[in-house]
């Protein structure tokens, strides 16, 4: 049905290109398309260490190496590498640009072929079912019959729960991290706002801003700038920031970035812009509302889960109030409901939803154990 | 120092012409403005019933009676009118649109008799301070010299909390409500997106957008949307919209509203550019930033109260994440530090921020119980 082929571009990045199409959930058939991704560590004989790493909404393949457009170091740095959780020694790690992407996966910006226009709003609207029916592509182009763990927080651990109910043989051990089998309305309501703040842009065009010359910069900074606030907590915004002003004695009783949280934040809106597409923030932040898992299958979680064999681990953080703690749980109780083979953790963070991200050692320990306990139980060393 | 004549306009809308000038925070001196206001029920012969209501960040005078824009009930319908806990048959409640507002009290839509233009960005910053500053020149107007009861919600707590400190003979008893001695970090930050969403808006022209006959509508609209989720709780949005869709059997693939939450909040976005002023939103939010009462006593709260003789009801809501129980708490723990007068009532709701404006049963009944008990102990019947 799929036929492809691999591509290695320098500095060891993979592309795939999908020759044949895809019926994505929204009826259309798109392709043909491509696929970016990074790998670390090595494929065993038998292909039996591997582990997908999915990444969140504006993550992207560039796990554990400095990023070719920030120059920063790999946004999982704390959990892949020699020696960390996600070991490159033992294993061998995976991460792909979703579907809709903006670092070389196809998504809006790229090349509709039927129009030799960049697609802008032409891309199709995707789920988190279509990237992972992509993902599945990449994993056959691999020779991978099951990968050994699927893990991911957030947006990643939405992929991880589709994985593990929609290819329940070709998933060993499902990680899902600071995630949810729904986006809640509150969630909806923020992506919403970000949403309006691109389209309000009149430098978005419509969505055709590339034929214009134009970056919807400041849309796009304010979307980020909302969103950054929901992946903290208020304990660490305190902590850090509080209402400690930046490089002055006193407040200048104007609109400046007297504080040093203002700063920060007009900081993360700006250098984001750097990075993102604002098609593919549209794009990839209606994924995640429109994912409710039980809703595919009519409305029982459970049912997503029946019959699975796959070893769970299920990580929340207390101060996560984007992807908390009860929506976490509600996974677990689906997967008690199947008689999964299931262990969850709340890790003690005040760091919010970003904690996935951060220094987290209990985390570490907790995914160290959980990995090195599955590993064992699949035969590797 | 001050002199001012009030002025009675059609509909009982009153406004305090202050003559004289204002010393601002910011060290400019002000004037001269005028202050709108609206009252309810009988002011009693020693003048000794007297209740000022605070209003909040987008709130104004008109408490218990249809807005004169909207034509929507007033805001505080289920806390002020006959027989409810703010009696309008018992007291004599006085409501003053905040200084910078833009529903009759002078703010940067006003026209700078210096220039004889609006005076956009060229409006001094104000502080919460500022606010009462010119809130006490109608009370002296009225020849009320201490007001039975000063309450609000929000911002209108800040006020409440400014009101006791500074002028301590002058305040029987306060009754602040889901407000707090700061603002936060978070909602610095919240309320830095909204006024970056104003900037970013080509519509503000700089803040002079009245001399460009246009309107900042779509970067208001996505300021309101991003506060207006802060102001609900997770639970009442999931309990109210959860995801249900709007209209419409199956999500649509595309980037109108399918979901109800997202249908009510740009409906909350446009409807609050119909009524509310752009620069106005920038000026108080950033007079709530700066609001930090212990600062202005050397960083001690408990100080802000020494010597107070009022009593104090603290009420806050359980599921207000914005202006949570623990910084209402942080009120009470200042003034017990004192000795004050102050109980203090958490309310069980899941309304969030917004409770204070809606039906909450137990609330009506802590206010109630409290005003009444304050109005026997003042000798009022």
């Amino acid at each position: 049905m799929h036929s492809g082929h691999g591509v290695v571009l320098p500095g060891h990045r993979f592309v795939l290109s999908a020759a044949d199409t895809m019926k994505l959930d929204n009826g259309t058939v798109f392709g043909p398309f491509q696929l970016a991704y990074q790998t670390y560590g090595e494929l065993n004989s038998d292909k039996s260490n591997a582990i997908l790493v999915c990444h969140a909404l504006t993550g992207d393949q560039y796990v554990a190496e400095d990023h070719p457009v920030t120059g920063k170091p790999g946004w999982w740095g704390e959990m892949v590498g020699a020696g960390k959780p996600i070991d490159t020694d033992r294993f061998f790690i995976i991460c792909i640009n979703v579907l809709g992407g903006c670092m070389g996966s196809t998504g809006p910006q790229n090349i509709d072929p039927k129009t030799r226009k960049p697609y802008g709003l032409n891309f199709p609207v995707i789920s988190i079912a279509d990237m992972v029916r992509a993902q599945v592509l990449v994993i056959d182009h691999l020779g991978i019959d099951q990968l050994f763990c699927v893990t991911g927080g957030s947006m990643g651990a939405m992929q991880v729960l589709e994985w593990a109910s929609r290819y329940k043989d070709r998933v060993f051990a499902a990680m899902p991290i600071a995630g949810a089998a729904r986006h809640t309305a509150q969630n909806i309501a923020f992506h919403e706002v970000g949403r309006q703040a691109i389209l309000a842009d009149p430098d978005w065009h419509g969505g055709d801003y590339a034929r214009h010359g134009a970056i919807p910069r400041r849309g796009l900074g304010v979307a980020r700038m909302t969103a950054h606030i929901t992946y903290l907590s208020e304990p660490a915004l305190h902590r850090k920031f509080g209402r400690n002003l930046q490089d002055r004695s006193a407040v200048s009783y104007g609109f400046d970035a007297d504080f040093q949280v203002e700063s920060y934040l007009r900081h993360q809106g700006i250098s984001f812009v750097e990075r993102f597409d604002a098609n593919s923030y549209l794009y990839i932040t209606r994924a995640m509302d429109y994912f409710d898992l039980a809703a595919e299958y009519d409305g029982s979680l459970a049912a997503a889960f029946d019959g699975v064999k796959t070893r769970f681990c299920i990580i929340s953080f207390s101060s996560d109030w984007l992807f908390p703690t009860s929506e976490n749980r509600a996974i677990v109780h689906a997967l008690n409901a199947v008689a999964a083979d299931v262990s969850f953790v709340e890790v003690e963070s005040d760091q919010g939803h970003d904690a996935f991200l951060l220094d987290e050692p209990e985390f570490r320990r907790v995914a160290k154990g959980f990995i090195n306990s599955c590993a064992e139980h699949r035969g590797l060393r």
